[in-house]
């Protein structure tokens, strides 16, 4: 069974590539076309009237496609649910993908308006506008489509959706029952996720989770990514007199709340950025399979330090997709009076630092923030959730207020599970290259309690490239990002799991 | 001689306070209409117009005591210099004070304008305002004068024109020499000051110096002020990432500034706020008498804490007057990325502690700085005077810039000086009452370039009251303030030095 298969996908998958020019290049022309259209509805999640008119496209193009579609309610604005008529015996993908984008500061854009796409071809360190309808006579690879949502998250939409044109040219039979679900506020946070996966949790069963968001690796190779770390904060402020004084007069006898921040934060961490706080890194523990994938990633270490301009990165892990496996601490700001020209000769009245803790699924955050409250004490502070009144500033000589911020989770999953291998398999015979596998992202997504709580295995499957300038003004898609995009739903759909 | 000089001095001093209600009321009623004619004429030191009108005031308001008067010119505003006709024989007093005003905001002050004088009483907690020809009817010395430089330092100098008018009407034959000088820029730094005394060194030769700025110890007694300290700054910045990166995808990657930053600085002091950096408090030593004289000083360390809101006071001295002999270490400004509601999940790109260092005559200011560069150096720092280049960033492991301000040095004259023990026992005949000698002030003055220059014994003889309100809005002068001031000035310029 499993010999005959395989003799399937290898067909299957040749046909593809052979077909590339002939049916491929005219789906991409498709999909720059209908691009083009879905980006020129703007989609600020601010704007319920936006999502509205999105959500009315995506009915529109989803049920061309032979999809029975849905609006499931939330709190907040509704989800877009699509799905094809459903076949015992086949195992269920869950796509998950979002049709919001970040606001738009149109200003701040080299074009006309960010819902307006445009073409542009690259010369050096730049890029070049060309006509759009250039487009008719050729299509460059290299060229880019810049706008809004264009990478995320539009296009992968786009790219599905023409998978779906592809898969039914050739009159594929798809191995798959194929659930999409397409977010309208992942931009905000997606805040009603979790309790929408709790009321629609029948209508969202599946075998796993695929998502399509977010860039491939920076080494541009297809890339699968079985995690993402979580994310807690804690902001720290230490208090000198209760206002600002003058610093002749009081300097060297007024507590300084500087120093005692300093202090504080100093004991936290070694001189090489290892956080020294007791049990911090308690659980995590790497295995040599495990460890292999990590060092299989292509990062070039010597790359990142050229581009960030360090000479010694920190040393929580000895490589940099080690130190991803490890919880941060990590501070984001310090403030305290003033400084550049605006500095003044005062004991400042208090200092704030502002920390993130990354986390992993070993490091629950409530428990990390409890670790650092219990150092900080250990330190010989008190711990307040206020400011201090004046009775608890004259009754503790070291106080320090800890606020602490929610906890987003981190998921991972098993990077031996099969679906994983099954993903990682049918792009590697789909491109012909090595797959990055990434077995944590350092970034967090708001999606993660939504897939905590589906408990399903989950993957990102990044179709957009690297250099997208995804959440800032030039937001771009590659045009060669898109074929990618439609080959890898169109391999991964159209090829049966083993 | 000494005998019969000290019997001259008792009568005097007790006719004085005999006549207080008789002389002393009329003058102290002359003086106030003096002081708002003065406070009339705007003086920002930034407006020369402004200063010119201030200088014509002067002129004629010291013409008329008796003074020849010049304009001394310098590379900005001319100083006002006055003087007596000399006598051979006679030890001379220079008087130092100044004429400009810090600048005014107007619209925070509550009255109309900061020149135009208005009288309040207090009544709890605050002041209500009474009609100015309340004043002619009676006079009540908690009033006050409100108005810019009431207090700094045009009060003072109404209360030298006045205490002269009170010595001439009592025929006193004055056993100095006096000279005046008045600055025009003191609130702007006084630059202009160190270049002048090197030209008019001649004319403003004299066997001491006496100050007349600032406010009276905060008990209110007769205060003398032998010394203030000196300032220098340092600016001191860490780096991370060359640009701000993603918490999540830098976290416990990138090297973090403000960890670096802390570090540096927790070296820098124990957890009781006495500088560790070798040598910083090398060469400072207080003899017993020096220490009574600190403990005299009538503060309330249990005050201070309760006002400043504090439990426990850095351990550099064991008592307020004692930490002021040792130079500070302070923290005025931290920076680094955002906090509050602005912090934003980024590893910021650089970290920016601001300190100032006060000075006192055994620790100078560029011995400090090295002192602390030093450290930093044996803390594994590369240091540079600017911000690193990328060859520089990949090149050191761990860079800190450091900027350094210039130098104002301390002054102080010794306790046991001839003058400084005629001025307090004068004081303390012509009041009643002991006098607050203070060794050093924590505050800096920017004369004191101009000080140390002219090489003589120097002192602080403050005139006005405590809550002044100096260099803000509602700055003013308590009306008994004003009759101490030309009590102080009538007793010190009648009173033979023995």
């Amino acid at each position: 069974m499993r010999v005959i298969l395989l003799l399937i996908l290898t067909i299957s998958i040749s046909y593809t590539y052979s077909q590339d020019s002939l049916l491929l290049k005219p789906q991409v022309a498709n999909s720059i076309n209908e691009l083009q259209d879905f980006v020129a509805i703007p989609n600020d999640a601010l704007n319920a009237n936006d999502i509205q008119r999105n959500l009315f496209w995506l009915k529109e193009k989803f049920t061309q496609r032979g999809f029975n579609t849905a609006e499931l309610e939330t709190e907040n604005h509704p989800l877009f649910f699509a799905t094809l008529p459903m076949e015992e015996g086949k195992p269920t993908v869950l796509i998950y993908m979002h049709f919001d984008g970040q606001s738009v500061d149109p200003g701040k854009w080299n074009q006309a308006s960010p819902y307006k796409t445009v073409l542009k071809q690259p010369i050096e360190n730049d890029f070049e506008t060309i006509p759009l309808e250039t487009l008719k006579d050729s299509i460059d690879y290299n060229w880019r489509l810049f706008g809004r949502s264009t990478s995320d998250d539009k296009g992968p939409i786009v790219m599905l959706l023409n998978a779906f044109d592809l898969l039914k040219k050739e009159g594929k039979t798809l191995p798959f029952n194929i659930k999409v679900i397409l977010d309208g506020e992942e931009e905000k946070s997606s805040k009603p996720l979790p309790a929408a996966v709790k009321e629609y949790r029948e209508l969202l069963e599946a075998d796993f989770l695929l998502i399509a968001d977010g860039p491939v690796h920076s080494s541009a190779k297809p890339t699968v990514v079985y995690g993402c770390r979580g994310i807690t904060t804690l902001s720290l402020t230490t208090y000198g007199p209760v206002k600002p004084q003058h610093s002749g007069h009081y300097g060297n006898y007024a507590p300084n709340p500087g120093f005692q921040l300093a202090q504080l934060l100093a004991s936290m961490k070694d001189t090489e950025g290892r956080v020294t706080i007791k049990g911090y890194y308690d659980g995590i523990t790497i295995s040599e399979a495990e460890q292999n994938i990590l060092k299989s990633v292509p990062d070039s270490n010597q790359a990142i330090a050229e581009k960030l301009q360090f000479k010694s990165a920190e040393k929580v892990g000895s490589f940099y997709q080690e130190a991803l496996q490890y919880p941060s601490l990590n501070i984001r700001g310090l403030g305290s009076g003033w400084i550049g020209k605006e500095a003044r000769t005062i004991v400042p009245a208090s200092a704030t630092a502002e920390l993130d803790l990354r986390l992993v699924p070993e490091s629950d955050g409530n428990r990390l923030k409890k670790l650092v409250k219990s150092h900080i004490t250990n330190q010989g502070y008190h711990i307040l959730d206020h400011a201090p009144t004046k009775e608890e500033r004259l009754t503790h000589t070291k106080i320090v207020t800890v606020l602490e911020g929610s906890v987003t989770d981190a998921f991972r999953t098993d990077l031996d599970n099969e679906y994983g291998d099954f993903l990682v398999n049918t792009m590697k015979q789909a491109f012909n290259e090595d797959v990055v596998q990434i077995r944590i992202m350092g970034g967090t997504v708001p999606i993660a309690p939504f897939i905590n709580e589906l408990q399903i295995p989950a993957f990102i499957v990044p179709m957009v490239n690297p250099d997208n300038n995804q959440h800032s003004p030039n937001e771009n898609l590659k045009i060669g990002q898109l074929a990618y995009g439609i080959k890898a739903f169109y391999a991964l759909l159209s090829t049966t799991p083993n």
